[in-house]
């Protein structure tokens, strides 16, 4: 699809902004048969649906629960089944590591061994960050020949170990055996050239170890979702756009990052985001701009911080408008109903505002009002192209 | 889809008639909010709408605007981004030039270059298409060895190139820099047997200089689509049907008989069409039937003849359902919205008539009631599937 887009795209001066709502769409609470979306008052969004084209969007298959990663890369234009990032350099972006081409990244658990190094809890009690902090700093110490190591904490239990280097592979097998009473595997390699990588952190693990073994509980490392930097086309070279991203959050901007934008200085909230949108308008043509606060209720199974967070965005909505987009695209990279407390399946309402958006009954900015959209159930990577139409930035197929 | 559809077709009596509204769909007029198609009386088309199933053809891609020969290639059945036709094949089709396997045709511009050969104009300030007739008359005059020459006018500044001969290669690079104050670029080889039919045009371009040296504006010219009439599974065989086209304009005859329909004699307007229709009635299965008006008003950018476009249109339905054919589909290639004046990306409306068609809560042909038929937003290739059930002319997949 990209390849069909690129010759297509040609210069023009409209300006597009792409709301991503984080965990958007919702499902009905049992005891009044409605979602979070059709509880909010929403007249902003409900006014904004009346004049766009609406629809949901499918962000990688019927069923499938998206990550935040490839809930993103669909929205960015990318087929999420065809671009997939590892977990390592997700979680590295997470954080906003500095990851370069050819690092190998993984995901690491402090968890606690026993006596005859069999797993007894794979996280370690869950310990505090700060817990976290201090022994990765005993990690950070661990010399391995011919790489540089990082060794980051995330949260609790978790951390990300980078490898830099030459010749590294990510094609390594996993260490947790996902059950209790075993003990931690060894990495192995999964292709030609992974040996040496193997080896190497095969090496790390055993000193992490001998560091570790008066820190009980977290006396112990598991090694997850290794991988290097996908190879992705440039997102401001495959459609032309001066692209800036505005995330509060790291994850988002690492996955900004990730496909080329640039990523913006703002605050921690998103009043602070919409004076950054603000400020550097007249610099970009397209804007990313997230807002969190949905999900986390969702994933919370707060039902109504849910519906609180999405009022509270409503409010903002005249704030973008003020700004005339050509485009404005309001949507969300997945489902986190407050019934699931969890990211979900489901497929997530999209409004496109544009002059040219066309004629469409949907009267409210919901689930079921956009099912009746114009724009139909569709996945996610085709957003982009109907963007760049709306924006008048696409010639025709054929003559 | 044609490998699957092939070995399922079988032989019946029933009558097809594919209506193609050249750039249906529509956008609404700010003022009032309504589409074209919206505003217009069309009490014929919203009666067979009514008995009919209905839904929104997406030609290429969500997004991509199509050009007139992936729209109509899309509602012949074949997927229009696996079978592409260069512009240069288009153009010859355009004006009905006998285009044969192994001719490379082009599009040539007639354009303006000063004493130093730098391009200062791209369109040689949009000659007529009088003064093109005596220049390609010059053009046509050129010989060059083994090859047989056509230069064919178009219209205004533009004409057809068409090389015939043993082991031409379409695969050429374009002569058109795209910019002014540079001169046009030489035809350069773009697979390994395509360097003498390269040289064969770097010398036709030496030689139309020459012969247009006193020809200023037209002074010289610009060659762009080159490309050989592509290998297209033939329309009556896949589909078992004796196929007729009747189309008052020459792109839409070139592009049925690209297909392998026949293309029947008929006059200058849809009237002409219709007499066309009944003449031909007994003895072909499926019509191929094109109405331009609507398009041209879109590209005009004239809402008001493009809504009077459509109630002419609504008046001569009653005519071919006189006809009583088993299947009547009525849809269109491309939007072509009025307020884009031009053709436009939005998907388009059909309706499929037919005992089979199913019940259907569509009670307008419009944009907005056919975005809630029972046929959903579909790709065009999947129309002539479905048209051939509705003829009874498929059997079943599988035991």
């Amino acid at each position: 699809m990209l390849d069909v887009i690129r010759p297509l795209v040609i210069a023009n001066t409209t300006k597009i902004v792409l709301l991503s709502l984080d965990g958007l769409a919702g499902l009905p609470r049992p005891e009044t048969g409605l979602s979070e979306m059709e509880t909010a008052r929403l007249p902003n969004l409900a006014a904004l649906a009346q004049e766009a084209a609406c629809g949901l969007i499918r962000h990688v298959a019927p069923g499938i629960t998206p990550g935040s990663g490839p809930g993103h890369l669909g929205l960015f234009g990318y087929d999420p089944l065809q671009y997939q990032v590892g977990r390592g350099v997700l979680e590295a972006l997470g954080i906003e590591f500095d990851l370069r081409g050819g690092d190998v990244a993984a995901r690491g658990n402090f968890c606690t061994v026993d006596a005859q190094g069999l797993i007894t809890d794979r996280r370690a009690g869950r310990i505090s960050t700060e817990t976290c902090i201090r022994l990765t700093d005993r990690l950070r110490e661990i010399r391995l020949p011919g790489v540089e190591l990082f060794v980051e904490p995330v949260k609790e239990h978790r951390f990300v170990l980078v490898l830099r280097g030459p010749s590294l592979s990510g094609h390594l097998s996993e260490t947790d055996p996902q059950v209790l009473g075993k003990p931690p595997l060894p990495v192995k390699p999964l292709e030609a050239g992974a040996a040496r990588t193997a080896e190497l952190v095969n090496a790390f693990i055993a000193e992490a170890r001998r560091r570790l073994a008066d820190a009980a509980p977290a006396n112990m490392v598991l090694l997850r979702g290794f991988d290097q930097l996908p190879e992705l086309p440039r997102f401001p070279a495959i459609f032309g756009l001066r692209a800036g991203a505005i995330a509060a959050y790291p994850m988002y901007r690492g996955l900004a990052r990730l496909v080329g934008m640039d990523v913006l200085k703002t605050g921690a909230t998103f009043a602070d985001e919409l004076g950054t949108l603000r400020q550097h308008w007249s610099s970009y043509d397209f804007f990313f701009l997230h807002y969190k606060d949905t999900d986390k209720a969702g994933e919370d199974g707060d039902f109504d911080a849910k519906v609180a967070a999405l009022e509270r965005l409503d409010a903002s909505v005249p704030e973008v408008r003020a700004l005339e987009p050509d485009v404005f695209v309001v949507t969300g990279d997945h489902a986190s109903p407050s019934v699931l407390a969890g990211h979900g399946w489901q497929p997530v309402p999209v409004l496109i505002h544009s002059r040219y958006a066309g004629a469409d009954p949907v009267r409210a900015f919901t689930e079921r009002a956009c099912a009746a959209g114009t724009l139909g159930v569709f996945p996610s990577h085709h957003l982009m192209p109907l963007v760049m139409a709306n924006a008048l930035r696409l010639t025709k197929f054929g003559a």
